[in-house]
């Protein structure tokens, strides 16, 4: 726990929290290649929301301290071991994934300007620009905020307290792994980064997991964690794609076929494990319906909003309906998931499914009930495209607590994509 | 929580438990001092004993390594920064309480040779020569081999196991304190050097107990942990003084005057919280019905065996017969404390008497519960005068489970010094 020991003695000084520009997931590097082939001229812009309103962002974090840290990963460039390592390493089992012309203009990239604003007790944070650039804001803007409330809520602390509080976060995190670890053919990665608790701490509940799961851990979506514990990064693709896809339809038609012309791309780029549906963005069971054949031979889906258990339900009862057998297919679980839910979800579809989970901020940032007050829970951070060349982006989610986009615009996608009564969900983190 | 760290990093080379002379009790050193001056010829023999016979010493622990630690002790010296806080700091508000022809004599002691033998699967370890040096090894003899058993433990357990056993093991600490400190008017110290889990611990428990006590935390009897984090070191003196004093008596008067010939050469040496009598060595309620009247104006008394209550009544009741007012007098617990037994204690005598504690294992070893089979539980090792000048010591105690010596001079004893019924008490630490 040198963890305590280093977040106390950096209470006096600037300790940048994002130290490099694969401190991020690997999915986005995936989509960024894709986009940087694909759509390169797209102007985007990306927005922080703070879905959690109770928490106060802008009263508990200086606008010095972070503008400081955002100034910090602008000043970031790719290091030539990072380089080196996303050239030269293998990722699901495939060498030079990351193409020479891309890997060219990452060596050359820094990150576009941010314009942050002071409104209310929140922050607006936007980024704009070209979309391969804007989109790696995503993530180190999430792990920033994050880290600064954390940090906001350690500086009232004194040393033993910090030992005692990193000390119950630890005996915490190791009594999840060890339920964990009596599960049988447990499959699991971190997907924590963008809403840590801290990178330090990120790291460490890596190398417990490491540690406590043996093979049963795959690896963690952190490229950074990954290149430096020698661990394979996981990850596939996430909404913006078909969001952005979708802004840019020209029309109603076109609309509807988006979210297939970006699954369409990642096909020709990508094989097996990377071939994973994210099938929830207009509504899942009308997006698998219209779904072409092609996509039923993609190897799994990932769940991540809305009941899991019917998500999962739906993918297996649509393979079988496209004559293929669930038995092969894989279901990776990424929504809100803490050690219970895996335990029960991992049981239920036993057999029936190959099942994976991507464990997120209950895995990195479970420090409730640790702290008076509770000010060190996790929030609902995100950081969305909200536009392209213009237009407003939508997401419908099988939640509509997780929805965003203009109203007007939201009721259009509800028609085009045939989305009809859904179910609201809390959203925790 | 550094201390996982280091322990696991020290798996693989020797490392030594005791690094200094003065990690030892204070209290050693004020008798220590005492017998110097008053009886530096005395031929006496100490030896190991373990009361715990269920925890197999000699299989847990390599007997190379236990002469390595030893004879690493024995390769100790007083350093000059050690020496120089001897003779200039100031002890119970007192200056230069080590008198310069002690010191000079500290300053070029070596400890004497041991006598090592594996006997099943317990050591017998003794020490022979004179009394003010052998009188020396008890304390870290007793450190290293409370530490390499737990080392022993500790060598099975990968890193982060090691880091969730220390993780829990503070946690456990810092509830004990919190406990503790919402107590008005508490007094406590540290006295768990013999017998803590390991140096490392021990510190580490001592900062802990500062930074949670504030001032209700009076200091330490480890006069390497006082010296280096600033505190108050404690103590006052322990049985080996009556038991040699008595062991040297040439009849049954001599006998029964010993205990009191002991406290008078004490009463010249030290005063105010110095003068505290600990009665329990031939039985509390004979000792104090015979006691001289100058002993009813000593400052206090020590309860270290025996029901604590009533060991506290006796002495009020005792002090009340002799003219003396209880409220201005201090009854200090020493004797298998924990948090729970010293909040009733506090309570049940508050107003009635001045109390403080000597809290021991149960503070720096409270690693009972952490692992399986518990393994790393505190257990009853001490190390005892158990010869003056040839002749057997004996000690009686307020618990016949803490009695000592051989069977007829224990009779004897019991006769001279009037000792009927005793309760029998269990001996945990």
């Amino acid at each position: 726990m040198e963890i305590a020991t280093r977040v106390w003695n950096h209470k006096w000084k600037i300790d940048p929290i994002v130290r490099s520009l694969i401190d991020t997931d690997f999915y986005k590097l995936l989509m960024c290649q894709s986009v940087f082939h694909n759509r390169p001229d797209v102007q985007v812009t990306f927005s922080l929301i703070n879905r959690s309103h109770h928490v106060p962002l802008a009263k508990l974090i200086d606008e010095g301290e972070l503008r400081e840290q955002l100034d910090h990963i602008r000043s970031l460039s790719l290091t030539r071991g990072e380089s080196t390592w996303l050239r030269g390493n293998t990722f699901y089992g495939k060498r030079q994934m990351f193409r020479p012309d891309f890997m060219e203009w990452f060596e050359n990239l820094r990150l576009p300007p941010y314009f942050l604003e002071r409104v209310g007790d929140q922050y607006e944070l936007t980024f704009e620009g070209s979309w391969p650039e804007v989109m790696l804001w995503e993530i180190p803007a999430l792990a920033v905020l994050m880290e600064l409330r954390s940090r906001a809520v350690l500086d009232d602390m004194k040393k033993f307290e910090l030992q005692v509080l990193y000390a119950r976060a630890t005996a915490k995190l190791w009594e999840k792994i060890e339920r964990l670890r009596d599960q049988p053919g447990l499959k699991i990665a971190d997907f924590g980064t963008r809403r840590r608790h801290s990178f330090l701490w990120q790291d460490w509940c890596v190398q417990a997991m490491s540690e406590g799961l043996g093979d049963r851990f795959t690896g963690t979506s952190n490229c950074l964690i990954a290149k430096n514990r020698d661990l394979e990064a996981i990850g596939t693709n996430a909404h913006e794609l078909p969001m952005v896809y979708a802004a840019l339809a020209e029309d109603d038609a076109a609309l509807a076929r988006a979210p297939y012309d970006v699954l369409a791309d990642w096909h020709e780029e990508h094989e097996g494990n990377l071939r994973i549906i994210l099938p929830d963005t207009y509504g899942t069971e009308g997006f698998l319906e219209r779904a072409p054949d092609w996509l039923a031979g993609w190897t799994g889906i990932r769940i991540d909003s809305g009941d899991p258990e019917r998500g999962a339900e739906t993918a297996i009862d649509w393979w079988k309906t496209r004559g293929e057998d669930p038995t092969q297919k894989l279901v990776i679980f990424s929504d809100g998931l803490d050690e219970e839910k895996i335990l029960e979800l991992s049981r239920k579809f036993a057999g029936r499914v190959r099942v994976s989970f991507g464990w997120g901020t209950l895995l990195t940032n479970d420090f409730r009930g640790l702290t008076p007050d509770d000010r060190l829970a996790p929030f609902s951070l995100v950081c969305k495209a909200v536009s392209a060349n213009g237009r407003p982006t939508v997401k419908l989610s099988d939640n509509p607590n997780k929805a965003m986009g203009p109203e007007s615009e939201i009721a259009r996608y509800k028609r085009v994509f045939e989305v009809g009564e859904q179910e609201r969900r809390d959203v925790v983190v």
